[in-house]
């Protein structure tokens, strides 16, 4: 840490802290290794140990498909939400067995069943490399020479640090390019399935209470950590709290938030707002209609198509929430006056040097724009919406990238994610032909529709056919439908440049292209890196507020009170119960999404129906935080978070505890569950006890 | 009719029916002043007399609302789709008694039910007004000035025979403008309903089986016109037939199909396709998914936006079938085909005269593109999606329109058009604020998104505010929610420029603009149409393939052979039975939208099962033909058309029997399940007899 920064945070601590309490008291999103130590002591009395925070840091768990989990037992449980499981446990269903929708309960050991594609990684150690890396950028490079240089010493730490300690080792770019931390993970591949809930009860609500508060969802699963077919013995997990929370509760949560863009400047909002989201959405409308009407003919296409749904939909509800809060005057005009703020204070050397990087910004953005439509067709591959062409792409890359020195290969062929990469390309997850096909007529028409018929690269692949047709021999052609033959070619290490699979062919048309667009891409990103260092030095120099950078799917550590909110002038009470579902479902008819399991209208006498079931808090979480262990002043558990609401999505850019907030699965929920309604009690039992039940 | 052109069609015709028995067999929707007498006796030696055209003619009938329908007894009773008298029974529903869900069945004649905002109207007259209206326009006028010439000429033409007839009497322009002709309709406004099925058997299937085939819909419902009180007596109506239809028979339809382009150029289909179907369908995946989210929260939800939604969904599965069609280089290569026929026998004066046409299009064309994104947004309403604003600028033009001379008025304003749009601003059809503000809040984000937030217009029309705070002020504070208060200041004839309303003082804001280009895209249409008089005539001159023109939602005739196609590999039988319904259902574990009635589950064992259900045809026919009557050679009701396969979407632009079928309701089905489900006897009664039972 920079000690001048440090200082004047000191200094100023008091001011700031005043000032805090009334408008922003719980805001942020905090290092391990920066936590707010002054702002906890202050507004809540609490002061805690660097053992405390080490026995969160460890026993806080990042899952690879994108959100957070924890350790709540000595034996390796893994307690993390349904949603965030999903993936794996759907790979788990079979037709016969469709443990995603029905659940899952291994009684014994022996009954845990192995997950496939399925990574979880505890975070060890944190180590600042900013000197490091900023010595390999000489002042007199381009911005694509910086972006190189900077890319091969990351390559090359992380490669020394994954030699040295056997630990996956990533290099983080935090404050938008100002630090770069070194994040070592210890690593967890061998995962087995222990239980699982009904789809229904996990999602109770479905998309349309999705975002929303008052809830009722038991969105929790569990898995456990092998190695060597033993589970592990860990030392840093989870508590059960006995008492559970109540109102007013100071409330900690140790996730992996995904991404914010607070320091985004009001060009790069504008870009965002008027471009960029907008974009995304409309694009998300379509999918969701399209994959709507697939899952609505039949049982076998609800089957094949229903998570895809689920996930457009979800990204369709993230994107408008913070489209929404993006188009409310107040957002901007709290920009605005943070702006002013910032240069009413300046010298003039410091706004002069302002404008330039807000000029760099604008330039980097204006080139980013013309390219990106690009970019998302033929690199992010909207043009080819399958997952085979997935599978195509990344096996024809793998047979160019491995063939280079690390530094040199585009970012995930480096050798610290390879093996993500192979989870993910050797993945037996069933990929089902007809909804590809589908998927990707559709998205060829898009593809047709945005470039244009007359587009050479569109009459390159096309040749001449329909969106259609061109699908229906695509995907009934290639032959990485099947996994093992992926595995060969992938391990074979034949350059595929002249494979006669139509989708590898295909990937090879489009490759020099999607990579050219990539290019301009990464370097006008490296641009605004670069010119955000600027400001974020020229902000610290004049405010002196630098506090916690901007998430980036690390480990951070968030705080905040269980509280309700105001809505049309009537109070949301912060905690539901399982009589509120009940209640909830009777006022739906019992209809899907709001129907439940026979298992819980079953239970329903059996039940303590006052258990709480959802609470709300005002912590400062984003997408990535799913799953995360939600812990009381103790550090023992209390609940693990599962959404946040609408209002909560606007974090993204700026911190407000008015109406937006994080919600959380009581643990008391779970454990009256597993004991009441699933004859689940060794499970229960583990959790309370911390260890297995014998 | 133009003798030359009788002539060339005489000459050809035994040529052109040769090539069309193979190719293109039962394509057109013919004129009743021009009945394809030659091609029906060619291929299914039939000759139909006059006197069998006249009574299809009279006991046709035109739903206000876009559909089709018929007269099928001599006591008035009419018989449509329920999808097309929806709106009506809807208007007649309450909370408590939901007829359009729940279904109606007037036992007795006095329990039949008044209709509100409901027209139908009944061709009684056609006269060829060409050479009158296009005496009125002199070779020296610019296009905006033969645009108001004959417009003028045309409201002049409609008024002089609505005031010696007493029949609503619309000009109605053919071939693109080549042909006017005046139709007289017979209107009736007091209508009664007397049956409807329960939404869910007219709608079996729901969305997911929209536009599909096999098909289980019952889709149709039974209205009564009357006139001072008293149930009319017509003397045209259509006979119950006996015996039903069976594969291979000739059918006939007589309908309004509402719009085809089957002669459109090149570039006007490349137009279609790359910019206007794209941009709609663009539009109406975001508002499937809006009203999609809306409708899912609760059963009040549902019931408000339920059929909005429904509307949505047809029309982007209307939208995505035509745009299917266009992508398929097919389509595009037989217009080209079509095109280079006809210039290769073109002499060097025609296609001069060709190209020149063709430019003038493609100029149209292009100032189209630029400005039809504003018309879109103030003009149609696109950034103002709610039924209150609608009101809002019927009201405001109607104190401006009505103080001009008829000629002069915007065309829905003319007098020919004033009590539709009566019926529609007076209409006391419920409307929830709660959708309304949902819808608008959407639209105005819409609004936003697409001009900037600095676009002059949108920074006079938000006042600084979020679109979801303006769209909460503006629902919550217009009173134009009130029927009578719509009423009285409609009668008032004051000037409503300077009214307080906030939703008139809206649409006053964005008048002029939207009026400015309404201006720009008419005068290009006009320009369009006089191009294509010309390519018309051409056409003429070298082909002498002059036929039937495009559909205008004016009466024609089609028809076609009952007949099943092939899908991958299979053979699709043209008819379905009650238990193929019952089986469907059961397919679908009878979950909605799969769910019958238990009245129908009820009646399973009474009913003939293999009673037919709907059928298939290939006769030409188009939206806006729903609810026509479909005939046997004797003139007989075999079935209503209530919908086409996906496949015959592209028959908009070019005709093709291959896969391309009209679904059909058979008649057989309305009778057996009036008798052994509702216990209606007596309009079965009326149906097969003719006249109210005794």
């Amino acid at each position: 840490m920079n000690k001048f920064r440090n200082l004047l945070i000191a200094t100023l601590s008091f001011a700031v802290l005043s000032f805090q309490q009334s408008s922003r008291a719980d805001e942020g999103m905090w290092l391990y290794t920066a936590p707010p130590l002054d702002r906890l002591a202050a507004k809540h009395g609490f002061k805690p140990t660097p053992e405390w925070l080490e026995h969160l840091q460890k026993s806080s768990a990042r899952f690879g498909s994108g959100g957070s989990g924890s350790f709540v037992s000595e034996d390796g449980l893994l307690l993390s939400n349904h949603h965030v499981g999903a993936g794996a446990i759907q790979r788990l269903s079979t037709k016969e067995r469709n443990l995603y929708r029905d659940g899952f309960y291994a009684k014994t050991m022996a009954q845990e069943l192995p997950c496939q594609n399925l990574e979880v990684n505890v975070l060890q150690k944190i180590t600042d490399v900013t000197a490091k890396v900023n010595a390999a950028v000489k002042p007199d490079m381009s911005a694509a020479e910086a972006f190189a240089a900077r890319r091969s010493v990351i390559s090359q730490i992380e490669k020394e640090a994954t030699d040295s300690s056997g630990l996956r080792s990533d290099v983080t770019t935090l404050f938008q390019g100002a630090e770069f931390h070194l994040y070592q993970y210890k690593r967890y591949t061998e995962l087995k399935l222990v239980f699982a809930p009904e789809l229904q009860m996990a999602f109770f609500g479905g998309d349309p209470d999705n975002f929303e508060y008052p809830r009722y969802d038991l969105d929790f699963c569990l898995f456990r950590a092998y190695e060597n077919g033993k589970p592990v013995k860990v030392h840093h997990y989870f508590h059960w709290a006995e008492k559970g929370v109540q109102e007013k509760d100071l409330v900690f949560v140790s996730g992996h938030p995904g991404r914010t863009s607070r320091l985004l400047t009001l060009p790069e909002l504008y870009y965002l707002r008027d471009f960029a989201l907008a974009n995304r959405l409309t694009r998300l409308y379509r999918l969701e209609v399209l994959a709507n009407a697939y899952v609505q003919r039949s049982d076998e296409n609800l089957q094949e198509g229903r998570q895809y749904l689920f996930g457009v939909q979800n990204s369709r509800k993230a994107f408008d929430g913070k489209l929404k809060g993006l188009f409310d005057p107040e957002t901007i005009s709290k920009k605005q006056k943070d702006e002013q703020d910032l240069l009413s204070r300046a010298n003039p050397a410091q706004k002069k040097e302002y404008a330039e990087a807000l000029q760099e910004i604008q330039d980097a953005i204006a080139i980013t724009k013309s390219n990106s439509f690009m970019y998302g067709l033929l690199e992010e591959g909207t043009a080819f919406n399958t997952a085979f062409y997935t599978y195509a792409k990344t096996l024809l890359r793998s047979s160019e990238e491995f063939k280079k020195q690390n530094g040199s290969r585009l970012r995930e062929y480096t050798d610290s994610g390879k093996t993500s990469l192979e989870l993910a390309l050797f993945s037996s997850e069933p990929v089902y032909p007809r909804f590809e096909e589908v998927r990707l007529a559709d998205s060829l028409r898009y593809f047709e529709e945005e470039l244009g018929l007359n587009h050479p690269v569109v009459r390159k692949i096309m040749a001449g056919k329909s969106p259609s047709v061109r699908a229906h021999e695509l995907i009934s052609q290639t032959k990485l439908k099947d996994a093992s033959l992926r595995k060969s070619l992938y391990q074979s290490g034949k350059t595929l440049t002249g494979s006669e699979d139509v989708l590898i062919a295909l990937a090879h048309e489009v490759d020099a292209d999607a990579r050219k667009y990539r290019e301009v891409l990464e370097i006008q990103n490296e641009r605004k890196e670069q010119a955000h260092s600027r400001i974020i030095r020229i902000r610290n120099e004049v405010l002196g507020l630098h506090t916690y950078p901007d998430a980036t799917f690390t480990l951070r550590l968030a705080y905040g009170t269980v509280s309700g909110y105001q809505e049309s002038g009537k109070t949301v009470p912060p905690l539901t119960t399982f009589d509120g579902m009940y209640q909830h479902s009777i006022d739906h008819h019992g209809k899907e999404p709001f129907d439940l399991p026979t298992k819980w209208l079953k239970a329903k006498s059996k039940l303590k129906l006052n258990t709480p079931l959802n609470f709300i808090s005002d912590a400062d979480i984003i997408g990535g935080n799913s799953g995360s262990p939600v812990l009381n002043r103790d550090g023992e558990l209390v609940g693990l978070i599962f959404d946040g609401n609408i209002d909560s999505l606007v974090l993204d850019y700026v911190y407000t505890d008015t109406t937006a907030r994080s919600l959380s699965v009581d643990t008391r929920a779970i454990v009256e569950a597993l004991k009441s309604v699933y004859g689940a009690g060794n499970i229960a039992k583990e959790l309370t006890s911390g260890h297995i039940a014998k």
